[in-house]
């Protein structure tokens, strides 16, 4: 077996650079134990400890700390030599891993690639007919990317400490090594600061994060193998900062705390000096408490109308000959750069700050399309990748999965040029994600973005991927994430109710159900929602991909594929549909007393008229009573119809092309005619 | 409405003394606010901030604390004075609410009585047509007895202190007023002593509670109006203090941590001074610690072989004229009793401890039955009832609510005598039970108990009951309570899989079974359980009392009562038996691939026959083709030996007096024949 590509995979995520399957398997019980030999450090120690409680949680087991001193260790991990004192962009993560049935032999060049491969290790521990054990396996392993990172947006909702750190278990698990926390932005200002104390205060509704807590991420995330990246973003995104420093902005004021949702007017001063005396000092203030070499500087999304508004701006673009407010943004850029750079960091902006003459130090993240990256790359900028990764946005993992930051235009580089493609990022901003949802957000499609950053190019099998992802995403649960757990305890206070039979019918619908995509929501009608508005609504607590469409749609493929012939299958498909088909019944009673479960009726209403039309499909598929083209046609019609419908709701139907293609195999011309 | 015996019940639990709705309702919205009048400390501050977070908690609504001093509050609460320093037994906790659309108040004379009004205000939110909202509602409210307790066995496994503070606050929100906490058994010893330090270094294997630990907990249990009390059990249970002071013993040692369940030889020396030395300074320092009125000094199933063993204690049995183990038993509790009288406290002992001539002072806690405490408070002693309250035997809510500690030959009492029964405490005993899984064995049943403790005698309704604790266990989740979500995770961990198909079939298996009751555990066959045995079986993971069984029970009892007529539920009943009936069958594959699934054989096979009996007997009611008395007896006959077969499992089902009676109403001498 190569790339676990065998019969019976291995359930590793992301898959290993190479992989051999050996004969027979390590028993883990009660005696599990690591030891280690070659370079130590009490980061490995902790490693230890955290790995032997990630193997009782996964087990059960009873497995006493106190008493493994003694006999031979179950995993016996070699480490040759420190790694930087400062976890720095390019260090070696590689690792090989050794399962015999005697026990298993880690061995790594540092401390990094040592926790990557004991990961590996924690996710090859399986139930078997005798216990728990890991197959015999031979693993060599190194990471494709050296920058794979996850961001968090903690401005628009704030992400309490809890949360942002079992996310950095998460990110441990599936080999991510870079936190990019996105810490100001309008809505809020997260991060306090000593020098500059109205920034927290007045900033963030008491929701912020203290210097303490900040040195505790970042020392937890080091013991991860994770470099915290911040993120201030400005010139832009800044409201908040103005609402403690108003003096800073461009405009006259007052300033508060934005509420609503999108891009706004208020923007820095780029041609007052104090603006860079502030900025001077507070940079330094966050270069001396962030450790990282890198320093987000954000530089998105500047609309420019406070600084058309301002006559002394204006005055300055002219005598300072600078054409436009790209060219004033340029400058703003440059000056920060420079403050950055005076403090020893380096300077990371998203696409936006790309303009001629910005110094080739700066790191682009490219948020608007892999073009630019592979642009920047060419005119020798160092790039990561973040279009194609936004999380909030709903994408299948599968979507995700084809995003390369290596594909596009930049498969076209030459070999030096792609060695400047540093990796990609994943995104999560936080205007409909709070603590409660977040992690549903992040996991388990993150994995997949992981995989796509840590393994070999050509590890491109969707069905593979998933079928790890949902081990995965079991797996996660032992970390204390919530992706999956969150949605019940959702689900039952949007029923008010406890009563299984009304409830159930709630839970399917919602397992059936995604949100809808993209930026949907912020063009949906109606009064748009702020930071104040609830997230506790259907669309809230639905999964962001159904694993229930996923496996449905996949099971009407291989029927329609068949030609519809196995009755099997159709009878699957029919009690699927029909239990769908019953939902909007079953839930009239819900919606008269709950107000939440009342504004999803339009999508129960059409999943169930949906599903009552594929039903007619599959018995016209089944009586060998195919519909005309016309009637097709009016039930592809009623089928898109609906999911409009489910978008008053502002869900969306993902097991609608499934019950199309069962309407054109039950047509004349289509495939189970006969 | 009195009592909440109307049409549309308040959830409230444990039921208010008096309880009268109004008219309307009164909004909860962002606008969520708490005030104070009257006397006001820094508690109720806390405790504003801890309701407002759970507020948002149960609705998802956005309350900014920040910015709440504006405007009406919706809760006005009044509190007329202090309440103790140290809180004592017997304090008033009533409290006045009423509620009506403009605002709520809440009227206490101190401030316990504020924090179970405010719980009380908590439940009264509900899911509206038209957002959240609490119904308008009169309330007068106290509770029948004063001492009304939780206990957790901390001694045989280790629970974390997240898990015990989250149990505080499920405690808070049944206005529970006393944790007593099992500290030492012979299992474990685990609290920090820094006068005696090999304590809880040689005998916990390093699971303790710092004293910082502790205090945190007293503080935290302050705060939501709850004592506690310590017990360090002795002179029997007691293996884990000779781990690390031998000399204490009656016996020669060598003494280490006991890793058996049972009851044990080891016991302290009552005969050696230097015993009474040792716990003199110990008492000192706990009483110090906790600053509580009273004091456990356990006392429980002492079996004496270590003193018959001893020729020292055997001569000074002689010399001191005591006449049997009992009375040495009576010497020691005399003597340890002086030593905590010195220190201020009032000892609590088991039962165990009420010999002739024990001082008046001690608490008697009857866990062998209510005789014993009537006996006792006949005698002048007080007393709190256990017997009955054990949670570890997995009894069903309706059981423990019959129990009352005024029943049985306390209902004879004087009224004098009566008042010296203080009230009662539920138990969980930790053979079986630890971090993982210790929620469920507590909830939601201990609501019932917290219900019979405050609630007035006449509050009996077991429907009533069952429908307030669905209501109650779905909102103890938002206190971060995992008595239900913890099932899914540990049969992902059993199944090894992430199949739905699969899956789903182990899931509603566990869902029909309980584990076995009472002592059943201990008396199975094979290797006899230790505290390192793995609590990873479907035997840990399903709930104490199944509501589906519940549910479904219910459902046949009123099938059977209608003779068998209702067509609907006829429909209902059969495709519950259908699913149980093929669970075996679905479960074959994971049973083949998991050692976790395979030891569940047994039951699922004896669920699947047992409900294909029933299958058959609801066929015969329904073709009116009634079954002679002989076939039914060999289907009651083999319905229990189904049960037997479950047991090898360690699992028991439910269901089975609900397929026995539909057997028995199929039989020609049935009410459903015809």
């Amino acid at each position: 077996m190569v790339n676990g590509q065998s019969n019976t995979p291995l359930n590793i995520m992301p898959l290993p650079a190479k992989a051999e399957r050996g004969e027979g398997l390590l028993r883990i019980d009660a005696s599990f134990r690591i030891a280690f030999e070659g370079y130590r450090e009490p980061r490995l120690e902790r490693a230890s400890i955290r790995i032997e409680r990630q193997v009782q949680r996964q087990t059960g087991l009873v497995i006493l700390h106190a008493s493994k001193s003694a006999g031979l260790a179950t995993l016996q991990v070699a480490t040759d030599h420190e790694s930087k004192a400062i976890q720095e962009l390019g260090e070696d993560e590689s690792y090989t891993l050794d399962v015999a049935p005697a026990g298993a032999k880690l061995h790594a060049p540092n401390p990094l690639g040592a926790l990557r491969g004991l990961q590996t290790f924690l996710q090859l521990i399986a139930i078997t007919p005798d216990g728990f054990g890991v197959t015999a396996v031979h693993i060599e392993d190194r990471p494709r990317f050296p920058w794979r990172g996850l961001m968090i947006d903690s401005g628009r909702h704030f992400i309490p400490l809890d949360v942002i750190k079992r996310n950095l278990d998460g990110m441990e698990a599936v080999k991510m090594n870079v936190f990019h926390w996105h810490l100001s932005d309008n809505q809020g200002f997260r991060g306090e600061s000593r020098k500059f104390p109205k920034l927290h205060e007045q900033g963030s509704d008491g929701l912020f994060y203290t210097q303490e807590e900040i040195r505790d991420v970042i020392d937890y995330a080091r013991d991860r193998g994770i470099r915290v990246v911040p993120e201030f973003d400005m010139p832009g995104h800044s409201t908040a900062w103005f609402a403690g420093y108003p003096e800073l902005a461009s405009g006259s004021g007052p300033y508060a705390i934005e509420r609503q949702w999108g891009i706004f007017d208020p923007a820095m001063d780029p041609t007052d000096e104090k603006t860079y005396k502030f900025l001077g000092e507070f940079i330094g203030e966050m270069a001396r408490l962030f450790p990282d070499q890198f320093f987000h500087i954000g530089g998105d999304e500047v609309n420019g109308k406070e600084w058309d508004a301002n006559p002394k701006i204006q005055a300055f673009k002219k005598s300072h000959k600078i054409k436009d407010n790209a060219g004033l943004q340029a400058y703003f850029s440059g000056r920060v750069q420079d403050l950055v750079a005076k403090h020893k960091k380096t300077p990371v902006g998203w696409d936006e700050v790309l303009v001629p003459g910005v110094p080739k130090s700066i790191v682009i993240q490219s948020w608007r399309g892999v073009d630019s990256l592979a642009a920047a790359a060419k005119d020798g900028y160092r790039g990561i990748l973040s279009n194609g990764y936004y999380l909030d946005l709903g994408w299948s993992a599968a979507r995700h999965y084809t995003m390369d930051p290596l594909g596009g235009p930049a498969a076209a580089l030459a070999p030096a040029q792609k060695q400047l493609i540093l990796g990609g990022e994943s995104c999560i901003w936080s205007e409909y994600v709070n603590a409660e949802n977040i992690d549903s957000r992040i996991w388990p499609r993150n994995a997949a973005i992981a995989e796509r950053l840590w393994s070999p190019e050509g590890t491109t099998d969707v069905a593979s991927m998933y079928s790890r992802l949902d081990a995965e995403s079991a797996r996660l649960e032992w970390l204390g994430l919530e992706h999956r757990s969150f949605q019940r305890t959702m689900l039952q206070r949007i029923a008010g109710t406890w009563t299984p039979s009304e409830f159930d019918a709630l839970r399917a619908l919602a397992q059936a159900l995604e949100h809808e995509k993209d930026y949907a929501r912020e063009a949906s009608a109606g009064t748009p929602p702020t930071s104040l508005t609830p997230l506790n609504r259907l669309v809230d607590a639905v999964y962001p991909e159904s694993d229930l469409a996923r496996r449905f749609s996949l099971l009407v493929d291989q029927f329609v594929a068949a030609n519809c012939k196995d009755a099997a299958q159709a009878t699957e498909i029919r009690a699927q549909l029909a239990e769908w088909a019953t939902i909007d019944d079953r839930l009239q009673g819900l919606a008269q007393r709950s107000h939440l479960v009342r504004e999803a009726v339009p999508a129960s209403a059409a999943l169930s008229q949906a599903a009552k039309i594929a039903v007619d499909a599959l018995d016209s598929i089944q009586k060998g009573a195919p519909v005309s083209a016309d009637q097709k046609k009016n039930h592809v019609d009623f089928l898109n119809a609906l999911e409009q419908q489910a978008h008053k709701s502002q869900l969306t139907i993902p097991e609608l092309p499934a019950f199309q293609k069962l309407v054109e195999a039950a047509s004349a011309s289509g495939v189970c005619a006969r």
